[in-house]
């Protein structure tokens, strides 16, 4: 467009800046310098000393070679150190790949060499496995990196030294860099996360300094954060670049309280002593809490917001989150959208529903995050949005600034999963009425029986109102007549006594007769390091297990 | 930049999408169709109702010619109009020219004239102004533009009908627009607003959707805004666009309360009856509510937030705003920076600091907003910072994304605002050791006495001590022997009694001697729309005074 309010209203260094989460460090370097930014066991940072750190540690990766487009790996705990390589990473331009610390070295050397990492930070805790990736990186792929040692002072177990630098001499030897700033370009890659793999080989999730930015702020919008909110770190910040949080953190001048480990006494502790108001995770953080010994909660008077991710929350998590005091939010997303990408917004009227009601409009995977442009359900064929009576399935789509450039070195997947203009979840669903979305299933979940689809989730939840049931998964069984039925894997409570025969009782009550389980096995579910179950080796287990009757 | 990262990773419809306000309400109708959105006397509007209204009237601006790039003016107080205006003129590309209601009917042609307004919204009350400057804007300027007026149910007094079409008849006449989103540029200007002039001739500045968008998510995060907040319209629409809040509220899904004028009783009814917890204003509304009458705050039992701006609070408006149970915020900004681009953020420690030096701390401009890149105080021929010792004076400059596009029409206005890279707001501060700004004077209202520079806001500050004195205002007057010297205006309160010269010999206790006005005169001030104190006009006064001894 050419007309009046384009001639000579060009942008300009005083009128435009491109978008980067590094810029909220500067900011609270700036303003808020003398406030506290960092809590690890003994060690305190405040803002300016957190930036300082960050710089120096961006002016000694610059030194190493470290430059825009550039990759570098972190094989980090929930430290300071993780933190520090968030902000100093995007602010050479550079592209920060946390890998899951939980995975093994075959993986992790393969997505070190597939994002050509140059340099490795790396906590001496995980050193044994690292040693191993190192190896098969150079012997598998010809690839070498530069390896810099991370000793933890909470870290006291053990674990070599593997590189030649350590994190706090090569912060001692470079003065920092003058300006943390992100690239000229707000489109420029910040992040490369692999998915976890539920569903096959995991892929490389390029992210932007623009949706990087967008989402940090969308967090603070989703949960009205205040300034100086004291977050706690038990999400793993390998995850989706802890969803955005490094940078609202820092948006926010609060404070960060790291965690090595996700545990009781830890987590309580923390939010005793350091006030943490903020904390995320799987349910499985929250049901720790909620089981917790009541001693461990003493003292804690102050109002606490949890954010749950990767399942709904049990009726038994949102009465003994609301019996702590906790104000829980279910939020759903992927990495693809940069972790949790819709929310579960309660609205006021939902207060005075029975419980019952509330499990259920709360189990909801929602409405779409404030900053992001659509999500909705549609036919991944035709494209059309189905109807919202919250029966007709169909597949999460997204769109907007907070869904990924795409997949690392995968145009045929990155095309793929932009088909149409949307990006497919693969996640299937219903609209309900309210226009929030309800998760039936994982496109690959759905069991076709006898050409009908059944929903594994839907037979979940009849098994979760089982008292004794802990944990149940359930997924498709080949079936010469029906082509496929359901296989219910289950883990049983402490204590509980309970039969195939009774649980297949149980779902009689609940479920449709096509629906019911054909099998039930009681053996431990195998899950992800984020605490997500992965289906797909269920599915390989049921190749071999025989239906009753 | 091009490398991996940026290879089969470009922007496509599913990962990108410009920022535009727009968006906000096209979500909010979406997910939160059924919620209050808009309260006016006994209307009330949910968000697809608004939004439908708002579509509606995008459709009959369309079908009047306006397309990306015109201009819709409006004339209109603070009515559900106004807030569908700025939905419905942006939705097209067009730009929204609030006009400020209280101009005199050269102006108003003026300023239609001079951003070429072909549609003009008005509502009743203003019939007579707007009947004459239509006329001066064919007579003067050879211009004619589509007249639609507004029949207001809230409004029952005098006021011819001006033009072809009036505004509800319209919407009912056209469908709404299937869509409302922004242009596909995000730099694309959104509204253009005329300062108000308190230095000379009122100049043209234009907005961006861009800017508009990171200013309205600013102030969420400004304030820590929950979802549903309850914004009642204290502030003029028209001001900087309502300082970007008609499009906050659509992000929260909160619910607009108009108000067409600003008196205590319908405000605190309005906090009471419809639970409004925030709002926006110069002193003088905040002033109005701590002086009402204590019955009319009967039954208000719920947390209200507070925006002041335009001048410091006093130590009289923060204690009563702590006796009324609001919670008070400092901001400070301009039109050229979208409203507030500063807030004085209150740090946790200041709350147990005595109410004096409260008072001081909060007294600040504060630090940059959120979203905006830079504010800093520089020399502004070498552009150097000053340091932080609170004493050293030096302009505020901004720079970021929350910074106009620059000035219709006027290249050359706009480079000198822009030069050196900041905008210059011409506010004359300096940089306190924690990095909180605070202004000292105007540029142009610096007094400049015997070669020294006296700055008017700390000769007010003193006088604002005196107990009798109400309102004030200080201004250079010509001096034969000194170049200028300092002269006070001063309203005192009511039934006070205090002569000129107890005023000097209050001065004499709180100020250096050459800072000592050297007159004083006991008169009306005059104030422009929004509240503030019109120097230039006092100056022009001041050339009729004459010193003391």
């Amino acid at each position: 467009m050419a007309g009046i309010f384009d001639e000579g209203l060009e942008r300009n260094p005083a009128n435009f800046a491109a978008l980067s989460p590094v810029s909220f460090v500067e900011r609270s370097a700036e303003i808020y310098g003398d406030l506290p930014a960092m809590i690890h066991g003994a060690r305190r940072y405040d803002w300016a000393t957190l930036r300082d750190r960050s710089a120096r540690l961006a002016a000694a990766l610059r030194a190493m070679g470290v430059e825009r487009g550039g990759t570098v790996s972190t094989m980090l705990a929930n430290t300071p150190e993780m933190i520090e390589a968030h902000y100093a990473v995007p602010a050479l331009g550079a592209v920060i790949n946390a890998l899951n610390t939980r995975l093994d070295a075959g993986l992790l050397a393969l997505q070190m060499n597939h994002c050509e990492a140059s340099v490795l930070l790396t906590d001496r805790e995980f050193s044994s496995v690292v040693a191993e990736a190192l190896r098969i990186l150079e012997a598998d792929y010809g690839r070498t990196l530069r390896v810099v040692d991370v000793c933890d002072s909470e870290y006291t177990g053990p674990g070599d030294r593997l590189g030649a630098d350590e994190y706090e001499a090569l912060l001692a030897a470079h003065p920092p860099l003058a300006v943390l700033e992100g690239p000229p370009d707000e489109w420029d890659a910040i992040a490369v996360s692999y998915t976890s793999g539920t569903t096959g080989a995991p892929k490389g999730v390029v992210t932007s300094h623009r949706g990087a930015y967008l989402n940090a702020v969308s967090n603070v919008v989703t949960w009205a954060m205040p300034n100086f909110s004291v977050y706690l770190w038990t999400l793993p910040m390998f995850h989706c670049s802890g969803w955005c949080f490094p940078w609202t953190m820092a948006l926010l001048g609060g404070t960060h309280v790291c965690l090595r480990k996700v545990e009781a006494a830890a987590i309580l502790g923390a939010i005793r002593d350091h006030k943490a108001d903020h904390y995320c995770g799987a349910p499985i953080v929250h049901t720790l809490l909620i089981n917790a010994d009541p001693a461990l909660r003493e003292g804690i008077d102050h109002r606490v917001k949890g954010m749950v991710a990767a399942a709904s929350p049990s009726a038994a998590m949102i009465e003994g989150m609301a019996r702590l005091g906790f104000d829980i939010t279910h939020v759903y997303g992927l990495t693809e959208v940069y972790g949790p990408a819709s929310v579960c917004v309660k609205r006021p009227s939902w207060e005075k529903e029975p419980l019952a009601e509330q499990v259920r409009l709360n189990g909801r995977q929602g409405v779409r995050y404030p900053l992001q442009e659509g999500m909705t359900v549609m036919d991944p064929d035709t494209m059309a949005e189905t109807p919202a009576d919250g029966e007709t399935m169909g597949e999460i789509m997204f769109r907007g600034n907070i869904t990924m450039k795409g997949y690392l070195k995968d145009r045929a997947a990155t095309e793929s999963a932009f088909r149409g203009g949307w990006f497919h979840s693969g996640d299937l669903a219903a609209m309900e009425p309210d226009r929030y979305v309800k998760i039936k299933d994982r496109s690959k979940d759905i069991i076709i029986s006898g050409g009908e689809n059944i929903s594994s989730i839907e037979i979940e939840d009849a098994l979760f109102r089982h008292p004794a049931i802990a944990a149940c998964a359930v997924v498709a069984m080949p079936d010469p007549k029906w082509g496929e039925t359901p296989l219910a894997f289950i883990e049983l409570a402490p204590g509980a006594d309970v039969t195939a025969e009774d649980v297949i009782a149980h779902c009689r009550k609940h479920l449709a007769g096509f629906k019911i389980p054909r099998a039930v096995r009681f053996e431990e579910i195998p899950k992800t390091a984020t605490g997500k179950i992965q289906k797909h080796l269920l599915r390989k287990r049921a190749q071999s297990t025989a239906a009753i009757g």
